[in-house]
């Protein structure tokens, strides 16, 4: 194991981190918040120590840097970054417990978007923008930012490539072009560009600046932390429209919008997981609008409700304009089942993803012909291409540690006596990186009430999620640790 | 598609259905049960008439039996089986809804255990006595006993492998002996065993003797209708414990036995499967032990009830002695992921199966360590054997179908407007051919209440698990009728 790569890598890492908390530090310091400003001061100043030390110890690496390394680099970098991101909530006074701090942060960074807090109006202006911040970095994933701004002269293409695939979501991780670095490039690029985008049309609609940015910050991520209590609710329905136009849009495979670059439109229709992706949220926003029609005033506000819902649940979101909990049971179960699927891979999403979902599908359908025809060749395709065997293994293996992480979750989560229902959506919701689940833990209460072995649980569940599980697997496995 | 061959052997199967109602046609006589008797004569004659058809149709029928025939012949033959088994119940009208007889019959024979009827015990002794066999023949598998009984010079061998095949529950299906004919017969000769043993232990216990036989085929079949309304809780400890240890031995594989009567005692306790099964077992009674000790008066009463209850829901069998629906959450969610794993492949049990969820777990953990040596070629043993891929790309295939028809299921019983717990529970306790789940579903209720849309997805649910899916994905393949 290249131990000391590792440690340049964290090193790094956790200087863009301690860097990107000085717009927060700045804001603070406008809104004369004195806790807050010492809490940043003290926490860029812990971050940025630990950073150069790290960065020494690694600074004559060697060049090796296998697949192993990169997963367990991606592990542990998120790990500390989560653990010293937690710094201003806890030296700031604002979050008392560490364990709340360290969930909020690691919620943040994830993009799940579940929150302890039960007064979110009383934080102050830079600890939310921090907060809603740490949505925006995770969502394309800080290690991407890292390649993206790194001297591409001393770094190999090989190493990034491990890194990459090891942050990036999906089954199958594209290269946009050939260059690694030019692709991290690309793809932050066009992410800065939507989230931009996306403030210009909250502020249209007369979002105050704060909260359009943290609000953007909390879309563009698919996170989901709100600066409000009632989370989206209390904004016009303009605002939320909006909101539910990009959340749809950040669930997209972003070598869609590559294509669209490139003027290859042919790619974006002929894209299977995008069909299965948009034909979800169709079907799921219709069969909602007529099972909820009695329950609002309006087709209008009908639909807005649906859809927005909808958005906020299929790209593993969490904002919420109304508390679903109270809809009926079929509508839940919609929403339920969303939260098990998710968006499109390669896009700023949590959950399974559209793509491993017809990968498993599409193999299953094999495995049904080849009962038929045990004799002829069967080969899955996907986007008229042939899949390769080790993806769609890796799929299944995939299904397999999902399954099992998440019973064994529930199990020790249903030690604290909550109900049935509390018990399973809080661990989907979180392992899915969505936010809000049903009952105690739906959308307009908190994940304030469970013990901290839960805590725990949760937190491991939700960066499991988020690296989408091997690179923790590969972190606790006693393999990684006996190979010389 | 040889449909000749196919109308020849369900003509058998319901010849073998209409021979076996003949006993509870006399039960009903002797009890003097007019309606039930005027049920019983008139199945067994309609019956009978539609069986001696199909034969006649299938006589002819071409030797070209493949796997798909097997796999259409199993699944088309439950159906029938079940359609016309549950004439008695209709005819006779205790059912009067025709719906809830079919319901109640496929339940049986899936040994699910589900039921409809709020009162058990108004029940005729005749028509108990059927239900409860249904459990019996459709444990064991009644094309195994078809082929058990069958001709053996007429028959060949190639078919009658594809048969058993397609209705053992199992990742892959091992002979005992070479010959398939013989396999049916020692597997059928150590059933009737096993529940001779059964029923003599539970009149020592003083049953009377028609519950001794019903409780019996209910635990042989692990299938859980009881004649009580408090289906066991009524019975002494002795009988309660009795029961315990016997759907516990319906667990098992039956290889293991033969095994015993082979003297070959180092391949049981070699057995992969078999220890993780008692293992599981072992685990969750101490657990659960612990987590209900304040609920009952004395330790010995805690651990009989946690013992029955987790040998109950693990074997899928049932029975139930409390109301585990008022257990807190911990326990109840340990008895949850019983439900979904189930006991060993080869036994009378269903759900996902101990070796099945082996094998997932080591397909996984290869994956794992494929990441960190690429270049190694990885083997999956079971019981020190090297599996074969295909197994392994069925098995995660079968989870792959498992969860879609689980999400299905569940999403349309969710219109009937029932809690969530009561929806994923019913679903989960059907298709895993369990019985009780929870809060709506649970030990002390019924499926009466709900729709006749969900029923029939309920009882496509318990086909499916018993038939471990396959042979109804291969009936409603496109796939399946579009080759000549």
């Amino acid at each position: 194991m290249n131990y000391r790569m590792i440690c340049r890598f964290t090193g790094r890492i956790l200087l863009v981190e301690a860097v990107f908390m000085l717009p927060a530090l700045v804001i603070s310091l406008v809104a004369n918040e004195k806790k807050a400003v010492l809490g940043f001061v003290l926490s860029i100043a812990m971050i940025f120590i630990v950073s150069l030390s790290l960065i020494l110890v690694g600074r004559n690496s060697k060049r090796i840097f296998l697949a192993r390394e990169g997963l367990v680099c991606v592990a542990v970098s998120w790990i500390v970054m989560s653990l010293l991101g937690s710094f201003p909530f806890y030296f700031s006074g604002e979050i008392p417990e560490f364990i709340d701090a360290f969930f909020e942060t690691v919620s943040g960074f994830t993009t799940t978007g579940a929150s302890i807090l039960s007064d979110i109006e009383s934080m102050s202006d830079g600890l939310l923008y921090w907060r809603s911040f740490t949505h925006w970095l995770g969502g394309m994933g800080v290690l991407v930012f890292v390649l993206a701004i790194a001297n591409s002269s001393k770094d190999s293409d090989g190493y990034t490539m491990h890194l990459l695939r090891a942050e990036s979501p999906g089954p199958n991780v594209g290269k946009l072009v050939p260059k690694m670095k030019k692709t991290a490039e690309i793809l932050y690029l066009m992410y800065i560009l939507l989230t931009l985008l996306n403030i210009v049309f909250l502020l249209i609609g007369g979002m105050p600046p704060l909260d359009a940015v943290c609000t953007a910050f909390g879309t563009a991520g698919t996170g989901g932390f709100g600066i409000k209590n009632d989370s989206i609710a209390g904004y016009s329905p303009y605002i939320q429209n909006v909101c539910t136009i990009f959340m749809i849009l950040f669930g997209v495979n972003f070598s869609c919008y590559f294509f669209i670059i490139l003027k290859q439109f042919r790619n974006i229709f002929k894209d299977e997981e995008l069909r299965m992706y948009v034909g979800l949220i169709v079907a799921s926003v219709t069969l909602i609008s007529i099972n909820i029609a009695s329950y609002y005033d309006t087709i209008e506000e009908t639909i807005r409700h649906a859809a927005f819902q909808v958005a906020s649940i299929i790209t593993t979101t969490g904002y919420a304009t109304t508390d679903f909990d109270l809809w009926p049971s079929f509508s839940k179960t919609i929403l339920l089942c969303l939260m098990l699927i998710g968006a499109c891979a390669g896009s700023t999403a949590g959950g399974f993803k559209c793509g491993r979902a017809l990968l498993i599908i599409k193999n299953m359908k094999r495995r049904v012909k080849k009962t038929l025809h045990p004799n002829k060749v069967q080969v899955v395709r996907m986007n008229n291409q042939a899949v390769d065997e080790n993806v769609l293994s890796t799929a299944n293996a995939y299904l397999a540690a999902y399954v099992i992480i998440m019973v064994v979750s529930v199990l020790i989560v249903s030690l604290d006596g909550f109900s049935m229902t509390t018990n399973i959506t809080s661990v989907v919701a979180t392992f899915n990186n969505i936010g809000p689940g049903l009952e105690a833990v739906g959308p307009v209460c908190n994940y304030g009430d469970f013990s901290i072995l839960s805590k725990l649980v949760l937190i491991v569940d939700m960066l499991a999620g988020r690296l989408e599980i091997f690179p923790i697997l590969i972190l606790l496995s006693s393999h990684t640790w006996k190979y010389k």
